[in-house]
């Protein structure tokens, strides 16, 4: 019992107060570990973090916790570098929480370090539920890694162990289904301006895209459409239509051609 | 009262048993319209259909029911004027439900048309709430679009005119929003099998995503990820990644530019 406590309670600094890191925060403080402190490089979201959760915060390396039990990265790749720089963390476990970055960028740095990577896209106005946020787990070592999963698992039912190569795999899956979906959204959204149309009408229909796709595990397998169903003559309209742009009616015919041969 | 009576117990043909003839089918159904008989050219779908709503139903046109009040055309827009020219809808009211064919193609077939476009993606196998689903309405005369109006507003709370260049403007929207869509979830989920990653990780991905934007009324607004921050870093290891495919990189670096511009 002693050890499960000494888990639970464990003194964790959270580095980086943007998307992630104020959700990671947030979910971490919730599930019962203790946040004594946040970093962020502005002023500003430190504070409103720091205030958030009722616990001190700075904008200063200098005044980082000397002695937490773990530090989560939840900065910028490229502030990444800058904040190891500062070499503080020797000794200390240590976690980054990018997609794309090989966990081994912190061996230079530290003896104990992993990855804490959450599969999910983050704003800070949003409220979401991590108890089903895929948390993807790396470590340098078989106690890290067990250390790592121990907390994980206070945060989300859906924890995995997937090494670095895996990690960026599934960066790049996520790019498309989260990051090149919704450019999808962005430029319906751009049409339905374009003739005085009110976004909202799409809703119910992303939203059953989305459930459906989900749901059957194969979105390949449920794909719709006039590209599809090989409909030239819908496609041929869809064309003409979008000869106004010449870059979405490039997309339009690129994509169309894709489905098709799917 | 009458009227109101008469309206709720008109008699409904659907032509076609497709997704969304089978969907609209069973919605009139259930609003307490009265689907008087159901046809497809596939006898098998039509006795599919006509089982599952206890009425007749037949795949030949001769047998098609010459005295309802409505005939919804719930076909391919190429089988649409193959039903029209078999010449029997002539004085009778015919609706067609497709986004990008426009109203007046039935204008030499009968004097009372219109179109009743919903604005969703349909599955035969999956259940869906009609009632939040965007009815768009068009109609040759005043007259016709009341009776539309009022038949719509049976199924679902959501009821707009719109005509058939507005339509065909919101088709393309949704085609970009759902079925462009769903192909980049095809493109993850491809990538994700390459690597032996199950593709129900990304599912709180995906679902957020569409609940982020459809909740914001503006995509363009909450556009996140590595381009979105012009993160050229992670931009460059994905591109590097994508090397196995030429035209996946090609659409990775397209979409990838396009979002840095917004």
């Amino acid at each position: 019992m002693k050890d499960i406590k000494t888990e639970l309670t464990q003194k964790i600094v959270v580095i980086g107060a943007g998307n992630v890191g104020t959700h990671l925060a947030v979910a971490l403080q919730k599930s019962g570990a203790e946040v004594v402190q946040v970093y962020s490089r502005s002023a500003e979201s430190a504070r409103e973090l720091g205030q958030r959760l009722g616990v001190p915060f700075t904008h200063s390396f200098g005044e980082i916790h000397r002695a937490a039990d773990l530090y989560v990265l939840a900065v910028s790749d490229s502030a990444m570098l800058k904040v190891l720089d500062s070499g503080m963390f020797n000794g200390h476990f240590v976690v980054h929480t990018a997609g794309s970055v090989d966990m081994e960028v912190l061996k230079n740095y530290t003896r104990n370090y992993g990855v804490l990577y959450p599969l999910q896209t983050f704003s800070k106005q949003r409220e979401l539920d991590f108890s089903t946020i895929p948390l993807l787990i790396e470590a340098n070592s078989h106690e890290n890694e067990q250390r790592l999963v121990r907390l994980a698992k206070q945060l989300t039912t859906n924890v995995s162990i997937v090494d670095s190569e895996q990690r960026l795999q599934l960066h790049i899956a996520a790019v498309f289904a989260c990051n090149f979906v919704n450019y999808m959204y962005a430029v319906a959204e751009t049409l339905m301006q374009r003739h005085q149309l009110p976004f909202r009408y799409l809703q119910p229909l992303i939203l059953e895209t989305a459930r459906k796709a989900a749901e059957s595990e194969s979105p390949t397998q449920v794909q719709t459409g006039p590209a599809r169903r090989h409909d030239q003559n819908v496609l041929e309209k869809h064309r003409k239509a979008l000869e106004f742009s010449p870059d979405l009616q490039k997309l339009y015919n690129f994509v169309s051609e894709k489905i098709q041969t799917l």
